[in-house]
């Protein structure tokens, strides 16, 4: 560690100046308009991991490219760690909500500010970081094999990299794979995590009549499809939170005693309270919020939508109401089979007389990793190492749909960690990322290396 | 009626002219850029009054300018009637709805195609026409005394009329106030309208978090407020459609069997099905539906709102939630108090934690004229005249809330009445009015004002 500390102490000016200028690049994968800032990120992302000492290559895709690198150890029968991460980032809007422009990195308090700062251009740099201490320090020679896969559209579906990974199978071949993409829950409170949940969204359209009405002229005669959804949606949970629609847990796997035992589910309301403003606790009785977060799947309206809702006032009755809803899935749960049973179940609930049309978006199904794997024990020691505090085991109740397609391609263990925190903001304005997560991280990650040298 | 159809048939070029002319005028009285076509438009206006030789003057208020004219009975006694309709329009988006410019005229099928062609330009300048004929036929001295009241902000809050009404009591003053902004329900359908729902509009906002959250990071720990709005809404009627607001029907009047014979209740399903496409009718057991929609309060979702509901998908849970609701109102409901009963309401079956803020707009009371009045009589006549059919006896489910406070100033008889057809597109691209509906209102107007003068 204390090699380690010497050596980032000596380099830092270098790595900041590095790291903004990964943040410079406009790399908002979801907007064509942005191709070149893509392109150019992951060029200069490959030239740096040759410039440290790796092999490295850019690997097109129909939509954005993957930069993939490794190096190889010395050692016989070394295991092989593939480190994934995201070059790309989400759009800025609300642009004048930020105090600072969000591709300007600047430096305030000890936290940089930008976007992407902290998910995921920040995790990915402080990992690249210490694959370049390593080599540096170890003359180019790693204790583990080790590879990394940086793609350019984590936040916009990752379509190009899960149609590539059939062909990838041999080049991104791994014993763990280590998706540094996550967070812990505070700086004090290190934390691995082995989970994450599934998801599938969908839009359901009601539809009333051929035509918007005269709330007026109309109103008693037609049944307002406004009226009709809310009625429907509001049958979709039991006063106890649970999800009324047949079949929806059926697939649901029961967490093991000992397994619960494993996991820290610490409750903190006042940090909910003061960080979001959120008083009433959803969830799903009698499960605790981090049960109802981590182990159990929920049912949400994320867009709802009839009628007028601009300024001033129009007394209207919609033709159509409309719902975008997702689902979050736990083992075993099929996100297709999840998504069919919602859609025939409000279609079933729709009144005579209207039509509900439910278009399925594509799902991925929920990720956990096995406490027991090498590469969980190795990183709850390597937390332990860097912040003197014993690492709890978390969940987290997001979703990342690759990381169970590359699991299922590479047939790896997985394990999700980071030291993003929540208040960084990220796909908010002000994203930020403090030096002492950018630093810690970078210290989880060699020392990570380091232990699973030595398993 | 042979002399005037004659003397319309000779002067229909002329007619069509003047009426295309009015069209042109882009009186949107929403948008302050077109406040040069209000103005021009209320400027046309009165110089035809006084070129078909009625007292005419332009009276401003503190924003879209009356016109107001008279015309005095040379016989003793005779009866005042005060014909009202306004010369202003509604917006005309989407205008690539439409198959040709909203203020360029044009007639296809014997109809014309513009906005305001029915609503209410086509109406307001087939009582002028009338006006006109009977002044020309009866060498300037009608068998009453007229006078119009033209507003330029009827599709946009009359707060201009509103205002000025205490200060117009006398210039307005008449024994009987005809709106001439409704319609009929078929071309062989003739009636007259004797009644109007009150109105009262809000917003409802309810606030969960102090920002918008990720709904996998805290699905299944907040409680989304898309949900808690839906199950709020669902609550606020019953499986018979009946509105479950304490108080709410409290001061509703009933409607005696004696009057409830003088109305026409046929409703016609198939219309409906094949005008807007309703399968599903709403309203409110035991009622039928024009019960429902003339002598029943209602209360309607006019505008739900959560979350994001544009193209694709976000994964978010809303800080809040949104509903702009509107009561329809019968007599005696008081505006006001039934907006303060459903702001209540609604904050009372508001979870706890979250905040429901309801913003109450201006409304106005419902309507309703009496059957045996001379200014009805009068116009079951007229129409049965013109028509040949006997005219019904109809309510609208509309609101048109500066009549109540007219009636209210002027203390006079009400009649509601037009020629226009549900069919007509109003408020809706490609807007029209046919020439058969402008003829024959033409003619009602006109045997209206002959009748009143023989009673």
């Amino acid at each position: 560690m204390q090699q380690l500390t010497h050596w980032f102490t000596q380099h830092r000016q270098s790595i900041l100046d590095d790291y903004f200028t990964l943040l410079r690049f406009r790399s908002i994968s979801t907007d064509p308009a942005y191709r070149g800032e893509i392109d150019g990120a992951s060029k200069w992302l490959c030239d740096y991991l040759h410039k440290i000492g790796m092999s490295a290559e850019i690997v097109p895709t129909g939509r954005h490219p993957l930069v993939i690198g490794h190096t190889k150890s010395q050692r016989a029968n070394a295991p092989t760690l593939l480190f994934y991460g995201h070059y790309d980032v989400q759009p800025v809007d609300p642009v004048s909500a930020w105090s600072a422009d969000p591709f300007t990195p600047t430096l305030r308090d000890n936290k940089v500010y930008a976007r992407g700062a902290s998910d995921n251009k920040g995790q990915l740099f402080y990992t690249v970081t210490a694959l370049r201490a390593l080599l540096e320090l170890e003359k180019g020679h790693l204790p583990v094999n080790v590879k990394v896969c940086f793609e350019g559209e984590e936040e916009s579906g990752s379509q190009g990299l899960s149609d590539m990974l059939p062909s990838l199978k041999e080049k991104l071949a791994a014993d763990a794979l280590i998706i540094v993409d996550l967070g812990i829950p505070a700086l004090d409170h290190p934390a691995i995590t082995l989970g994450v949940r599934g998801i599938i969204t969908m839009e359901a359209q009601l539809t009333a009549s051929s035509t918007d009405l005269h709330s007026g002229d109309l109103g008693g005669i037609a049944y307002n499809p406004n009226r009709a959804l809310v009625e429907m949606l509001s049958k979709l949970w039991d006063a106890k939170g649970k999800v009324r629609i047949p079949k929806f847990y059926d697939d649901v796997v029961k967490i093991s005693a000992q397994e619960k035992k494993l996991f820290d589910w610490s409750f903190d309301r006042v940090f909910y309270q003061k960080t979001f403003g959120i008083e009433k606790v959803g969830g799903e009785a009698p499960f605790s919020p981090m049960e109802s977060n981590w182990i159990r799947p929920t049912l949400e309206i994320n867009g709802l939508c009839g009628g007028y809702f601009g300024e001033g006032f129009k007394t209207v009755i919609p033709a159509k109401a409309i719902a975008k809803i997702s689902c979050r899935l736990v083992p075993d749960q099929d996100p297709d089979q999840i998504g069919k049973l919602v859609a025939k179940h409000l279609q079933a609930i729709a009144p005579q007389g209207m039509r509900c049309d439910v278009s399925l978006h594509h799902g991925g199904p929920a990720v956990r990793g096995r406490a027991d794997a090498k590469i969980a024990l190795a990183a709850m020691d390597a937390y332990k190492e860097v912040f003197g505090i014993r690492a709890s085991r978390i969940m987290s109740g997001g979703s990342i749909p690759i990381v169970a397609k590359m699991i299922h391609t590479l047939d790896s263990d997985v394990l999700l960690m980071g030291c993003a925190l929540p208040s960084d903001n990220i796909h908010a304005p002000n994203e930020h990322f403090s030096l002492e997560s950018f630093e810690k991280g970078f210290y989880v990650i060699a020392q990570l290396i380091r232990n699973m040298g030595e398993r």
